[in-house]
């Protein structure tokens, strides 16, 4: 193996269970944070999710409570919440379109390629669109933990959640979203975390891949 | 924002169109891409997907076939597929189980855990379950595709290949996998690459969050 920084920083970070709410992220760490969100790749560069960040005390309170109580929503500073589009329409897929030719020029092949695009996806039952958005949704998951461990900021990854609660208490519906996964930033309880003496787990090399040469 | 080499390496990265097939990425770089991609978070720990790296001139023709004829497959050195769990059985997750025990110890709530884990997660639809493990790929994915960068190896996602043929040439179906998203990597054909001059297109970063203060 390399030297890799990456493969420290996915060493240190951890599902982060008790945090110190004493402390707060600073704006800076947290705009470079979502900028790595910002330019996480997504399929056909549609973007199909939006991320809400909340500092507001209250709104945390009521989130915590459809998220089986997790303390780290509140401990926490910020908490994002990962939501993507409810489906694929021509709309949402013209803006792309627009932005494409804004940066690229009003190029024929880039008109093809995305009314093809709408083509298969307009048409489809608006659950297959959603399952779809939410997996681009997943790689943003994954580019910001590794963006908050840069930073040596704490998060908690989290599914276990009432989505239509959550939905509910942001108005994200209305905005044509469905909440996702949560992600909680703060910083670790050093003296208060059971999780954190604990060895992490992973499976063997050996366990996950498997080559054909 | 604060200064962040990832920032860095998800603009030097970009959805390679060609790559050079005369350039193989050395097996250390690889090795990387795999650790990180093993120590990828994901929910609960149960690592849902296996990575099948495929070196195989003949299966990776045969998998470009069932790919649109996307070049990269063949171009590049190595096609990694991310392949999920066709679903969650008692046995996978008591590996889990057996694998959390041997790194922290016989702990009661450890077994709590998965306990009810199991009770909540095999009774489930077989299609809830692969759509569940497919997302926790797609982390693994969006950790990846940093890790490449990091290396400065070329990669490019595709998720427009048959699902079905893929498993097929693989073999997968017989593991209980379903093969989720492709990326080769290799390196990029500096002259031959369409996309390689065309600036990088992200919405706003007012497009995409918004704040609940």
């Amino acid at each position: 193996m390399t030297k890799s920084t990456l493969i420290e920083q996915l060493n240190w970070r951890y599902a982060t269970k008790k945090m110190d709410p004493s402390k707060s992220v600073p704006q800076e760490k947290l705009d470079t944070i979502i900028e790595a969100i910002r330019m996480a790749p997504t399929s056909s560069g549609t973007q199909p999710f939006e991320v809400v960040v909340v500092t507001n005390k209250a709104a945390r309170e009521k989130i915590q409570k459809a998220a089986g109580d997790q303390g780290q929503i509140t401990e926490g500073s910020h908490l994002l919440v990962f939501a993507a589009w409810d489906n694929y329409t021509s709309n949402r897929i013209d803006e792309v379109v627009d932005l494409n030719v804004a940066a690229r020029g009003d190029l024929p092949m880039l008109h093809a390629y995305y009314d093809n695009l709408k083509s298969n996806y307009v048409p489809r039952d608006a659950e297959v669109n959603y399952a779809h958005a939410a997996r681009q949704a997943y790689i943003a998951l994954g580019v910001a933990l590794v963006a908050a461990a840069e930073q040596e900021v704490d998060s908690t990854p989290m599914e276990g959640f009432d989505p239509a609660q959550v939905d509910d208490i942001l108005g994200l519906k209305e905005r044509g979203l469905r909440s996702v996964v949560l992600l909680p930033l703060g910083y670790r309880d050093e003296s208060g975390d059971w999780l954190l003496p604990m060895g992490k787990v992973r499976k063997s090399r050996d366990t996950i891949v498997t080559e054909v040469n």
